[in-house]
């Protein structure tokens, strides 16, 4: 099959480059020399060193972190597919600017800094400080009906993402947190899931916000009908950026842009929920190479954020059952991010503190 | 049976009422107005409104923290069950002095006041801030051979703990997390839970600091011979304070009397792994109603913790495979549970955000 990949994001693809596994196992090896019984701090140890090799051994602490929130509507919300109207989109993009939502209560808690970018919200905004304009469209197209962007859409959606990662960068930012707001883009993420992982659109589509029984099953249907659609051969493996162009969503798109971004310019990436994990399947699916500046903030409670988590072989650092997307989940991790590079930093070694080790 | 309970933790335990029902109702409502789907925050939600409840809607934030790390040696010790020599626990409270140990790095992270606690380790210690010395022996004695303390020493050890929390009292701590330090004390939680949850030696019996399997195996016929001396009668259910007395420890004692003090001063507790955790079970056995005020930190890989949780009817907040004790699951929880009291305090809510409620 011919990947018809744009030459934008092949620069950026062929800059991404996997951290080195020396100073990963440099980081092991400080881990094992600390105070403490070897692999006791469990998960701390992989990502203390996972972030080592990734800011090639020079830890900035605190975490000079960030946390981007991509906003857009979806077409396919005129088929009733969440238990929210389509305006609260936009009614959330205010309560981010106003400083009301959880994100902005977790983001100051944290001192991440919060950039809301509309990327195709159905709403006009006025200039604001902390939010980007940038929007593509005032929504996708309705997936069941036609493909949710245009080539050229999704592009330009895609490089919204990368304009980010560049700010990211530029800000000094070295760790940023992924996160979104969009009525209707658990249907847009099922089916992306659906179609990456191979798993049954039953087995990775869940309530979203909040759907009843009778919401789901419309859902589903909504899901697998737009499925045969788009992709009609059974066993078909289309391109990733086409699955995103057929049944994704511009914010999906965006933060698949910013984490290829993110990565080239070897800035960790914090994954939330299903939304963003399912934009983060399409960068891997298309930059397998991405893979170890990912980590996943949490486990989210909707059934196939499981399925995209396995696909990409990540481990979430919480299990709270959270399902509330805008980076929360990913924002919430952070600091135990930074008492792992703490503990790997600042503990002292059996050696320096005449600590015994192990005699059996 | 008679329950032959000294008369100071009968004063102590008589003083300890649940927290309030109708705060915990109130702040689950104003979390189901909060600019988010209902549950969406899954079980940062439960956090919130429990310590709300025990906060009795007095929430000072940030959290006033603080973490005792109670220290003693074991008599076991002798007994060969564990990885590192007895030692250990002397040159780890050196450690913890010094501020070298992992739970001095996430402590001074998370702004939490340490205090180091030496309820019966086998050293002198000279005078030091931030370490009290209570020292009841040096060490336990050998659970093997004989009772692991007098009643007289437990109930120093209760009181040592005990005068601890009053401490925090004064020094207005709201949330306190319990660790500790012990060469051979995953021996007596062992024994402990077996006790209490009535689950076999080998269900609850791990690898402690790192055993092989033939250690581990030494340490299970220590364990079974000792319960088989202390408890003959198949079937028995020996008094709480009987089995610590029998196959505790000093610092598990100590803790003991410091989460029954806590909870009398309405002081929220953060337990953390298997250790501190069966004083908690201890503490629940002797008084259920200071159920309420316990939190668990982490889930550890020690195979009896999660009997223990079960037993306390307790979900784990962090899921990190750590097993390194000296409160460093708690502490490492400190920040999700602030996370949660902010959510439910610093987010507007759907009227105030002019946001639309679920339509289905």
């Amino acid at each position: 099959m011919t990947q018809s990949i744009p030459s934008f994001l092949i620069d950026v693809m062929a800059g991404i480059e996997a951290p080195s596994r020396s100073l990963w196992i440099e980081a092991q090896q400080r881990l094992d020399d600390l105070t403490k019984p070897p692999g006791s701090l469990g998960q701390l140890e992989a990502l203390a060193a996972q972030y080592y090799a990734i800011a090639c051994g020079q830890v900035a602490l605190p975490l000079q972190s960030a946390v981007c929130v991509f906003a857009a509507d979806h077409g396919v919300t005129h088929e009733r597919v969440s238990a929210y109207p389509r305006e609260v989109t936009a009614q959330m993009v205010h309560n981010f600017l106003r400083g009301g939502a959880a994100i902005n209560v977790l983001a100051r808690h944290q001192r991440a800094e919060l950039t809301v970018v509309d990327v195709g919200v159905d709403a006009a905004f006025d200039d604001h400080p902390g939010l980007v304009r940038a929007s593509v469209r005032r929504g996708s197209r309705n997936l069941l009906r036609e493909p949710a962007m245009t080539a050229a859409e999704r592009d330009a959606a895609l490089q919204v993402g990368l304009r980010l990662a560049g700010t990211a960068r530029s800000n000094g930012h070295r760790l940023v947190a992924v996160g979104e707001m969009g009525i209707g883009n658990t249907t847009a993420a099922s089916a992306i899931t659906a179609m990456l992982t191979k798993r049954s659109v039953g087995e990775v589509t869940g309530r979203g916000t909040g759907l009843d029984d009778v919401g789901r099953n419309g859902k589903l249907h909504v899901i697998r009908k737009a499925l045969k659609r788009h992709f009609p051969a059974a066993g078909d493996y289309p391109e990733p950026l086409e699955i995103l162009r057929c049944v994704g969503g511009l914010e999906i798109a965006a933060m698949t842009g910013f984490i290829l971004g993110a990565a080239r310019h070897r800035i960790a990436v914090l994954v939330d929920g299903f939304i963003s994990t399912a934009a983060a399947a399409v960068a891997y699916a298309l930059c397998p190479a991405l893979h170890d500046y990912l980590f996943a903030g949490h486990a989210s409670q909707e059934p196939g954020h499981r399925h995209l988590l396995r696909y990409l072989d990540l481990r979430p650092i919480l299990h709270l059952d959270m399902r509330l997307g805008e980076g929360t989940g990913a924002v919430l991790a952070i600091p135990v991010i930074e008492s792992a590079l703490r503990l790997l930093l600042e503990m002292a070694t059996f050696s320096s503190a005449g600590v015994s080790t192990a005699t059996r």
